[in-house]
């Protein structure tokens, strides 16, 4: 049977990372359903918080996640999802929703990365 | 100035990678006194959520996360540190704790990584 804990709020949180290149893009949210539509579609699903609504990734933009590998944690209360960006994840249009890095002398956000693809042609409204 | 959204519970998630292998280690959660002790030490501190208490991440075992590079996420509500381990990080004696892999076919999760420690003698109480 799959164990895993979705936790009093009835979610887990799913670390997703590029498979290929290894850098870790976004955390996301499954609830039992994004969990079950994550699995029969190959394609990553989260629970939107922020919409409290099925999120498809990629629904509006195309920029689908492609699940390759699924890990759980000791504690079964966090997914590891290996996958294939379809494109840049993030809705500011960066590759990798981690793009800015902490300056320790300056005690200040540094962006590091750049756009990969104008958001404002991508999407309508969020995703 | 640092913005970081701790959230609702004070606490914000902290995804941990290996900086030199890319691989993704654990996921721990910081409430801003962790924050400010992880930056003043360089080893990272959590906000441990089963014990309610601070927790210098290796206080009984001496694996500890040396930080190397911290990153926020587009929302300003996770975190990504890349760290140097000191050895592995799980409490299990795995290197991640992500040792267990989806399999699809047989519908379980499959252990794919090997001890590289003796949980029982590296600790005394959990880590």
């Amino acid at each position: 049977m799959e164990k895993i804990s979705f936790g009093k709020k009835g979610l887990i949180p799913a670390i997703i990372q590029d498979i290929d290149t290894g850098k870790v893009l976004m955390l996301g949210y499954m609830n039992e359903k994004a969990w079950e539509e994550t699995l029969r579609t190959g394609k990553v699903h989260f629970w939107s918080r922020s919409r409290q609504k099925l999120w498809l990734k990629g629904e509006t933009s195309g920029h689908f996640l492609l699940v390759k590998e699924i890990w759980i944690d000791c504690d079964e209360d966090t997914l590891l999802i290996k996958v294939k960006p379809v494109s840049g994840v993030c809705h500011t249009g960066h590759y990798s929703c981690f793009y800015r890095q902490w300056n320790g002398k300056e005690k200040r956000w540094e962006e590091k990365e750049k756009k990969i693809f104008s958001p404002e042609e991508v999407y309508g409204k969020g995703d």
